[in-house]
């Protein structure tokens, strides 16, 4: 995958390693949620001023391939594409990059939705608004 | 999925709650985890023994379905089955139910390989041997 | 110090361990705080509820005396004795001693207090009442 | 305290804020550990490296004033100031502030040992020479 809509970079922090010496594998997933946070902010969606409506952002799926560990002292990038799957899911196609060779460290796939104030799946219109906004060409895919 | 090969019940500790007022999403992979390397010792392959020796037992794929948010209080089991899928690998299917209700919270497919001194896939025999172990009729999967 | 007035067991799980093989340094202040939010709900004040009312209770200051590592594998204790300091403070004196020998691994004085939904200190009266409850004798120290 | 040794700037992710919507009080010690290492090495004193040779740098004693929370999309610096206290201790002086106003969070002290082989306290020569390098004046303290 190529030409990221939004990419972050980072770097391993010591305590995210475990007795292996390498990031334990549900840091990555800390990795991930900062990236997507990060995107959503940028677009004008912030994750805490949604949960402070009673909007929750959950995940429904997350598909995740772990190609080489990352270890103390790398630094990486975390790299997303957005695609609203239907009405009520959307995507983020993330690959995380090891700096500076860009060796690929993992690929994942999450699938994302909204729950409004009675626990229910409901994507408000004004986050969908956001989201689809750059994606030219994108919104194809969002019939269900 | 029924009758688990393995199954240990845990709490929600509440530092693992985020904003949201529910389990973070990584912190699943927490509880898997745990409940994985409780299954090996109790079949007698510890990975912390395994990792002082240079063999680390690592994730390639992870496959989460979030079903039903787990909050703070809650109570709950995780259920685990095994099966060696390849020479190289092998799939933990693991669900998360909430309790005493046994709600479906989380379902799972991790699979896993050991990588050798060398960071190259290889499964010790010793391994192999102990976690095929109890997985009567289960072997039939192990050639590729 | 001898007498708990309350005691939890716990186990290390192996995510908790870092590249040197022992429970990482902050993961004790998640079971020091995991331990006092079981006591509290023994008495009676639920963590996650006084949140919800706006009622934060926060750590103010944190005296941590390290003295034995935890590994992977280990079993442990956390004991817990509980002072009113003053009228806006109450301290929480933690040991976690690993088991079954008790050997002692911290020790810890916790501060803390709660903020009122503007954010400043005021300890709930239900709150107060709950908590120097059971502690006879202890009440002495309750005036600033 | 003003003119530190080492400063990092850091920013507070999502993940890391618990169900009151700030950070949950065993993360500052994560973002501490995170400057202390960041700042061994600067000084040429790699923390995974001393571990892979068997020496651990651990915390001896923790004691943190916590002053104001951070919250959600909250930037922050992490400064730090060292000081060997002893021949077996070392001290961290390091406070937390939030950005750009330098808001006070948190003041930490940190003492800290080296672990040799055999599990005793003993501080490399070549570790007590890099760390004593910079710090003009403050060798008087040494000696114990």
């Amino acid at each position: 995958m190529d030409g990221y809509r939004f990419e972050i970079e980072m770097g391993v922090r010591d305590y995210e390693c475990d007795m292996q010496g390498i990031v334990n594998n549900s840091v990555y997933q800390n990795y991930l949620e900062h990236a997507r946070h990060e995107f959503l902010k940028e677009v004008g969606a912030d994750f805490g001023e949604y949960a402070k409506m009673g909007i929750n952002l959950v995940v429904v799926r997350a598909e995740l391939d772990y190609r080489f560990p990352l270890r103390s002292g790398d630094r990486f990038a975390v790299g997303l594409n957005f695609r609203r799957e239907s009405v009520l899911r959307f995507a983020f196609y993330q690959d995380i990059v090891r700096l500076p060779c860009r060796k690929p460290v993992l690929r994942a796939k999450i699938i994302g939705t909204a729950l409004n104030g009675s626990g229910r799946p409901e994507i408000p219109a004004s986050l969908g608004a956001l989201l689809d906004g750059g994606a030219e060409g994108e919104t194809m895919e969002t019939s269900v």
